[in-house]
């Protein structure tokens, strides 16, 4: 049975709030041990971040022949209230589309992937499944721990295709081809506690703080360049916590997100930020959830652009735009490269695809992995 | 009964804190009662900030004779945890010491006025006390009802002494001629929340406030004068109150707390503050606690430094530093100046006052109301 409507059912059926494990990945397992995959599924990690259930399955072609690996998540965000649905976890066909949460990010996209398969013959080339239960939670023991077992083992894909719905106003409008590293700093400004009225006494952090913040306001990191957007600085927290009108606090604190493009890394914008906080006599403390990367356009991108051109008469926009995903993990293994469906309604109530845009998408995943197999 | 010891220790032994009412009125009136005083007291106001004990008490001169008045409050703020006494409310002679809540804020400079009226003749003039329970609280039902009702009974003093503990390493180095105003305003600037990875959808509030917070710091309120230090402006509370490190939140909130000179007024500072925020897209909603005033150095303060000179040895500087007191209500009625006891002790625990101190103030009190009659 490898029909892309009824295997995304199937997966949307079986509830796999974040972190996911048991019955979606005994159905993921089903489908994928007949098209003749040799499946392995692992829990990985302790609490407080795992266990994480993951699976990795691989179909050997010949001796010698190119690797191409899908990738992608089985769990997915709470459903929230609200539904119009009988449930978020009851799969629902009304008109042109189907209803349930992950039937765009990412339950619709990995039956695809599978209904993809069923159309490559064995022949062709190695293809292996990477999918994880935890992608949209703490993703510590998810994806890094099934690249960790692919090393083990000596599974070394060519190329990777990650399911992330980043289609925008119709399918096919948009890959990703990069995304922005991701990276979070904690800042804090010590001084004296105080009484207002006798402030030579004291030493008011807040000053300090502003005159650190308003420098690092005032930063253009770049200006981006052809594949990247500038990166951003945002201040999302201020803290001192001083109910007392007539005291001088004696700390103040902050906190900065910042999503960066490839003229940075993670350490180099920790020490750009540390630097100004010394200057302002504050501390920082950063903590970097991901690196930035880029898969040059070239050779794999125009595999994924013809496929959807051919299916959508769309030409998918190159892009580096919007959040993070575990692509940050699989480009240290190699090229990768996400598409998958139109995003409007991921992490929405009333999550939808257009059953059309199943069908089509397992056709372009068949012509990718066809074509990444004869690169 | 008018050994000041024996008074300040029956006022202490009443528990009072803020505020106060029954019993150490009951004491106050026992004690000026014999003295020939008509003693009027009253509940003032209703939750949440009322009702307030208060109490005037007058011994009328001559016809056509001066007015002289003594003012201050029985209240305490709360005794805290630690003394090494027997407790706060159990006065203590220990050595030189007298100990106990209260004993120098200010129920000691109250058993020094009771104690300094028995040593004025009736004939020299009129004399009253302007006694609240409430100076150490919100102070909204204390003094300011005792003036009301004077107002309407048509007792005007001339001159007012207020017997905060004003001395600072010894007793008499110190007096109140004036004080400074005191403002709180609380700064709010809305945004629109948003995703951190999306800043384009969102509008970020928090580099607004940090901007008009830096011009906020930057400002040279003015340079002080010769009776007044320079003008402060503190922020005492920034606040966002954004856990989510990838959310950009929809507000920002600050708050300042301004202590100022006659060079400004409560409402003049208010539209300063007011028109930087509206700059920055902000809004300030401003609190006036009290106004500047200054009683001019001249002849009532002549007449405090003789007494003290006489007594101590020192000339009192005439000061307008520290924080604010009911004689920023006061200087409505007649010139007010502050002086009394070594404040070094006030507020915390084991408040002491030297026994030495008592006497010598009582008859620093007495010279004061004398001169001031004559005066």
């Amino acid at each position: 049975m490898t029909d892309v409507l009824e295997l995304a059912k199937r997966l949307i059926s079986a509830p796999s709030v974040t972190p996911a494990s048991g019955a979606v990945f005994d159905a993921m397992e089903a489908m994928l041990a007949p098209l003749g995959f040799a499946v392995h599924r692992f829990m990985a990690g302790e609490a407080p971040d795992g266990p994480v259930e993951n699976l990795f399955a691989i179909r050997s072609g010949p001796a010698g022949s190119r690797h191409f690996a899908f990738a992608g998540h089985l769990d997915v965000v709470p459903p929230g209230e609200g539904w119009s649905t009988a449930g978020a976890f009851e799969p629902e066909e009304r008109g042109a589309l189907l209803y349930g949460r992950g039937a765009v990010d990412m339950k619709g996209s990995i039956a695809c992937m599978v209904a993809a398969v069923a159309n490559v013959p064995q022949d062709a080339g190695t293809i292996s499944f990477i999918i994880t239960g935890d992608e949209e939670g703490p993703a510590i023991y998810g994806t890094r721990a099934l690249i960790d077992y692919m090393r083990d083992q000596g599974h070394q894909p060519d190329l990777c295709l990650v399911g992330e719905p980043t289609s925008v106003q119709r399918m096919g409008d948009m890959m990703k081809v990069g995304r922005r590293g991701s990276l979070n700093i904690w800042l804090t400004v010590e001084g004296k506690e105080g009484h207002v009225a006798y402030p030579h006494l004291a030493d008011n952090p807040i000053p300090r703080m502003v005159a650190m913040l308003a420098d690092l306001a005032a930063l253009e990191l770049d200006r981006g360049n052809d594949w990247f957007q500038p990166s951003n600085l945002e201040i999302t927290e201020l803290e001192v916590g001083n109910p007392a009108t007539n005291v001088i606090p004696p700390r103040a604190t902050a906190r900065l997100s910042i999503r960066f493009n490839d003229h940075h890394t993670g350490a180099s914008l920790s020490e750009l930020v540390g630097g100004i906080a010394e200057k302002h006599g504050g501390t920082a403390l950063p903590i970097i959830s991901g690196e930035p990367f880029l898969t040059l356009p070239g050779e794999f991108s125009a595999i994924v652009a013809r496929a959807v051109q051919a299916e959508t008469g769309l030409d998918p926009e190159p892009s580096t735009t919007g959040g993070t995903s575990d692509a940050r993990f699989l480009r240290a293994v190699c090229p990768v490269i996400e598409f998958g469906l139109i995003n409007a309604t991921m992490h929405k109530r009333d999550e939808a695809v257009a059953i059309a845009d199943l069908y089509a998408l397992s056709r372009i995943y068949t012509a990718i992995a066809t074509a990444a197999l004869q690169s």
